[in-house]
């Protein structure tokens, strides 16, 4: 057997997210099925992030085992010519050591969050941003984002059917700026929660909006209480853009 | 009546074009009719650019005179009401007199070509970008653009359906530069013969391959020939991103 880390981008819109699910078509298994049309054997194709319905990366990471040695590049251009009829590309492929995990491995996940911050929405973006009509206050959001910095227990920013043992993860960054028309927001962190960037985006647009202060962030964080943080935002505008080794 | 300047974005791909044909829905068309379920009355919108079938724009700019003197800021906001379904944006609407024409009153117009210098193809640009798997040398374009520069007979660069009466134009920039895996051509003129923006770009593609020079870019130009000229870039790269007044 020989073990791949795949480097994958896609447009999560038509999938129901990165993991094989039974009511619709995930990103995992339409990469699984190219592998089986590739090798004539089914793999498991393990992935660092698991991305939500709709949710999409430009550097999500995988690992795959196949039965055949080929060189690196050969499967990347294979897989892509089986995928050739889904938004789903695989930019890099290397070998790796059997030591390597895509998910148990990874040190860090970059996020990228953007909404269109205008009164006209997306023509050439739809679905791949969110849009706001109304200005949003991008510098404030960015202080109040640093409430969120460090260890912290997230429950009020996670999915209550998050399946994570623990509700404890360190955020390490959560930048907010504005770049013309767009607000973008970049999340890093060892590992993420269930829904936590979303939750984390809804929670500092209502600091945008004006509702929220950067004490009410803080005040939301130290109630350990979904109810008490802010909205989910769309997956329309969540990137996964890293994962670090 | 009350003249309004509209900024148009849209995804060219669904599209035979800007213009009205018999052959299937333009873009002219979409908007036409919306701003007929706006005013129950028909009116013609004219654009600044007429931009083929898959071309896109962020920056196409028209005029409709509308028989409702209402605000701008309504008439944007009615017009993308009546367009959701449709990647078609008015982006911003504004009151002009009725001296202001869109394509007549243009003293510039701006296009953005992109091509994806990769192995692996788009998976969240795919039809948005034009994909060439093996390295271009961008350089190496860029110089050969210089040749174009200025003003010409373009006839070497513009589809034999060309209707303008004259071949003559004055190229006032074409600029090739590498934004890591993306190649840009940004041209700017007063205004540009059919297809030739995508002729000098396929045109430069044979240069980034290493099989034109400099010197053959100037001599197709020369030549005053389309079949001297090199082949018509697909129209998935090319952005109408400005009209100036």
């Amino acid at each position: 057997m020989t073990r791949y880390k795949l480097t994958i981008e896609y447009d999560g819109g038509p999938y129901v997210g990165w993991q094989r699910q039974a009511n619709g078509l995930s990103v995992q298994q339409a990469i699984e099925e190219a592998v089986e049309s590739l090798c004539q054997a089914s793999a498991v194709v393990y992935g660092a992030g698991r991305t939500d319905a709709g949710v999409h990366a430009i550097g999500q990471v995988a690992h795959v085992d196949l039965i055949k040695d080929l060189p690196a590049d050969k499967v990347r251009d294979a897989l892509n010519f089986y995928l050739r009829l889904q938004p789903i590309v695989i930019a890099r492929a290397e070998l790796v050591d059997e030591e390597f995990h895509a998910r148990f491995s990874a040190t860090g996940r970059s996020y990228l969050y953007r909404i269109l911050n205008r009164r006209a929405p997306a023509a050439l973006e739809r679905g791949h941003i969110w849009h706001v009509p109304h200005l949003l206050d991008a510098a404030a959001m960015h202080e109040a984002a640093q409430e969120l910095i460090g260890h912290h227990d997230f429950t009020s920013f996670r999915s209550t059917e998050c399946q994570a043992p623990s509700p404890m993860k360190t955020l390490d960054e959560l930048r907010v700026s504005r770049a013309g028309e767009e607000i973008h927001v970049v999340a890093k962190a060892r590992s993420f929660l269930h829904n936590q960037v979303r939750i984390m985006v809804g929670t500092l647009k209502l600091v945008g909006d004006g509702k929220w202060s950067a004490g009410d962030v803080a005040k939301a964080l130290a109630a350990a209480d979904r109810t008490k943080g802010g909205p989910t935002a769309p997956p329309d505008g969540l990137y996964l853009t890293e994962v670090r080794y």
